[in-house]
């Protein structure tokens, strides 16, 4: 069952904060990297959007097993964190690129993703539905 | 194989940094949550510390499957990072008070660890033996 997240966390996801990206190894090991990330409002339930490179290990992971996590720590207050585990639903290249740069905006103040060039496979985004929210606001 | 944590990243465990540390729920999910962590140095290979209560979520599911990460993002620039991809090797009460109380004055400046008189499960001490490390160094 999908799970909203909290208004109270809304403001970790819209500004540009890093986040950590949990999936899994073929062997089962947690795998994480940090990401730039991205919160969709939908009519029914909020999305998580990831933005990443077709082939890297993360977008491997999630097309074999689509479990992951989300966190992300308020850079101001260690203690108050937000933690989604969630199901990614689609992998999906339309997009990917305008989104990629919408990120880039947000995250360097550039008007264009600076690395496309660089990569080899499509920029793809990963939609994860949050089933369980959970966080802490600070004591 | 056990995996040496490269000097380079040293200094994001030895600094009191917020870590996040990726278990898995029995469903496969991975969890997530922000913890204090430590780097313990060996003759043979470094191990990473983490300190939690008997009965967390995290500690249930480390016990069912030892397999987990630990990432630290430079407070400074979160662009450059470290990932332990790691097994956890022991679960132990043993000084796990007197190693709080030290995480304690890493992190809050304080001489003793001060939830413990809330809390009803021991303190233990996971110790992750690192099986990959990765990370990147700001571009």
């Amino acid at each position: 069952m999908a799970e909203d997240i909290p208004a109270q966390y809304h403001d970790l996801f819209d500004e540009p904060n890093f986040a950590t990206f949990a999936t899994k190894m073929p062997a089962g090991t947690p795998q994480q990297t940090v990401v730039w990330v991205d919160r969709e409002e939908r009519e029914s339930v909020d999305r998580v959007l990831v933005n990443t490179e077709r082939g890297r290990q993360k977008e491997r992971n999630v097309q074999r097993d689509p479990l992951v996590g989300v966190c992300i720590i308020d850079p101001e207050d260690g203690y108050r964190y937000v933690s989604v585990r969630g199901r990614v639903e689609e992998v999906t290249a339309e997009g990917a690129d305008d989104h990629a740069d919408m990120l880039a905006r947000q995250y360097m103040d550039v008007e264009e993703y600076p690395s496309r060039e660089e990569e080899e496979g499509d920029r793809v985004v990963l939609r994860v539905e949050p089933l369980r929210v959970t966080g802490t606001e600070s004591a």
